[in-house]
């Protein structure tokens, strides 16, 4: 039996030839991330190790990007707190307010994550990266300590799910719409444990933003990993971002799955999830009648120059629904400076949108657009669970940027072809 | 004896021909005003007077600022429970994130506010319209209460203080200068519930930006209200702004005032307050070495557009300070979008500051860069009360907006002359 891409990029860095699914192995790292609310964990398990430094200060990235600008005492504390460790140990990547984003989309900008890499970040959407044809994947603050101080962590080989995707996404319908309706279909638990792997002749359909939405909410399905297949694009990307050496994998071809899927983006419609989990999707036109009281468009899912560009396309010349906040945060600051220089902030101030800094904000209740009871949002984030963006009896909607755009206006959830 | 600006318009709005210091009078009120924090407790009273309606659906402005975007579900619950009672009372001027601003810098933009009105907000800040030539004063909750179902207040009628500003502010001396310099000289209670009342030559030399700054921070002073004698300046503002009809009032000759002032506007130094009150100034060559975390430019006092180009000017091909965060927050939507067409965003993003939604954010110790223990900034903000904008243990130091970008790029407070 071959392997499949997980499979190659975990046995390269276990320097191992052959790696199988269920072995436990201990890979190198080529990046350890944190953010300002799992870092001051991680630091605290890092003091009790006892070593005095970081195995490799251009190997650890510390973006506190969930409560910053910080938006309270607690924060506060905790984000001086992590910049006083990046400070001691002379961490490279530590990104204050202002250099700061969404750390999902902060990385791959940043070149900070390539083709072939095995990255571990102390946030559950780290899985992200594996649309750079890269093994990533979210663990606990005390692995993030580990890998801090060694450099390794140990993974159990996940099984694979090949994902062939066919054909062409219709108008509106994005990356956010194509995993939507994969987790509608597997289920939340769908991909337990297991590399989500994306191929087939559609992933030349899909843009970069595209791929990071879909790889980013691979965790939504349960799954250790999402990971696309490198072409043209992926390394249009990397060599665009990074100087850094990368490694293509790709899939034996008698790699084994436990499943295979395949697609027809062309008959994937716009879709949207119902609280309160990922999984309960219903394509737009069978979405009712639902009001609205906010609109949120960012997150590490789908605040990308992409997502506003569609957000604009469909806010231009038209007005955010009077009962509706629309609050639009680029998820960095080079997305939010090229977002303004292509004129989409005039189109989203003249619609009556907030355009925020950058920020995780209210896609985990942070701040920045918190629901009261009762209120309902539709959000480009990645989970609609219970009390995730405020009061528990609160309700979100994930969506694409197109929905998102187009709800705010209507003032209830409905599709860009409403308009 | 004649009557100052303050007296005339009082007795005007209690019809009366002549009021006197300490005179109790009730007066008609043109405009009421509440935030996200102070309504609230009004609408509770409010229902206890047992009316159901407002007095005038177009003279009542209800600005959720302080904690907006949503900052917690606390918040939250407080935006939603204004915003059902402005829906079900018909009040026009609710501001909804989006179109919302820093309620002191939208309520003169949105034409509400014209010289010889008397206003009542349930802010202390509310003085800030006595730069119109206007009556106004901060009140608490219950007067707003009173306020929304009468249209009336009772005032008791101020002393006056006399300021005649001569002469022109040099370079990077601006009305945030002068009102430091005039609290640092009179003291925090140096006017209390007294008009300070400018005139002289000197106003002219301000612009309409400097006299809100200088109105708005009357109550740090102690002051009843500020008031600018009415110029070309401010009704060309007032034209520009507002449809509706205005009243120029002028001091008579024989105004009695318990104190007058000649301030030589040409002498004034850039000035920066020391915690924890604002009368705690120095001048910019007395600050010493004082290394700060952040810097703030934005709210009701120097969120402005003049505030912005300044701060621009000085940040200009710089570069922020590696341990400095800092946040930039335009006072309202319409300020933004303008600072954004005059390319000053561009120089914040490329100095590497944050750009934020408006609000009123961190200067109340509300979110959007709060301090943590032992840090220090440098703010454009009006108060540096202990703990005002976070820890008890930071510090804040009120400075212009020239003063705080020249500290931003230095890493300690200082000029733009150093750079």
């Amino acid at each position: 039996m071959g392997m499949t891409m997980t499979q190659k990029i975990l046995a390269d860095h276990a320097g191992l030839d052959k790696v199988s699914p269920g072995q436990l192995i201990k890979a190198k790292l080529d990046m350890v991330l944190g953010n300002d609310i799992t870092t001051p964990v991680a630091v605290k398990e890092f003091r009790k190790i006892g070593v005095n430094k970081v195995f490799d200060v251009n190997k650890i990235a510390i973006v506190p990007d969930h409560f910053t600008p910080n938006k309270d005492i607690k924060s506060a504390e905790q984000v001086k707190f992590i910049r006083e460790f990046a400070r001691e140990m002379g961490i490279v990547n530590f990104f204050e307010v202002g250099q700061m984003g969404v750390e999902h989309a902060l990385l791959p900008e940043k070149g900070l994550v390539v083709p072939g890499d095995v990255v571990i970040g102390a946030d559950s959407h780290t899985c992200t990266y594996g649309a750079l044809g890269a093994f990533s994947t979210g663990i606990g603050s005390t692995d993030m300590a580990a890998g801090m101080a060694t450099g390794e962590a140990w993974f159990k080989v996940p099984e694979a799910m090949k994902f062939v995707l066919k054909g062409k996404p219709g108008k509106w319908v994005s990356g956010k719409d194509i995993i939507l309706h994969i987790i509608g279909m597997i289920g939340v638990d769908g991909a337990l444990y297991r590399s989500m792997e994306f191929t087939g002749d559609g992933v030349a359909h899909l843009s970069m933003d595209d791929r990071f939405a879909m790889a980013n909410m691979a965790i939504e399905a349960g799954a250790k990993n999402g990971i696309f297949e490198v072409d043209e694009k992926t390394i249009e990307y990397v060599k665009e971002h990074s100087t850094r050496q990368y490694k293509v994998y790709k899939a034996d071809e008698d790699a084994e799955y436990v499943a295979t899927y395949e697609i027809d983006l062309s008959q994937v419609k716009p879709t949207v999830a119902f609280p309160h989990l990922p999984s309960n999707t219903r394509t737009i036109d069978n979405v009712g009648n639902i009001k609205i009281d906010q609109v949120v468009i960012g997150s590490c899912t789908n605040g990308r120059i992409e997502d506003l560009r569609v957000a604009a396309e469909v806010l231009k010349g038209r007005k955010v629904h009077k009962d509706v906040r629309c609050i639009i945060i680029p998820a960095t600051q080079k997305i939010w400076k090229q977002a303004m220089n292509e004129g989409l902030f005039d189109i989203f101030i003249d619609a009556g949108a907030a355009v925020s800094t950058p920020t995780c904000g209210p896609c985990l209740g942070g701040h920045m657009g918190i629901l009261a009871k009762g209120e309902r949002a539709v959000a480009t984030t990645n989970r609609n669970f219970v009390g995730r963006m405020g009061h528990p009896e609160s309700e979100i909607y994930l969506a694409s940027p197109a929905v998102a755009a187009a709800s705010a206006v209507l003032g209830r959830i409905g599709s860009p072809d409403e308009l």
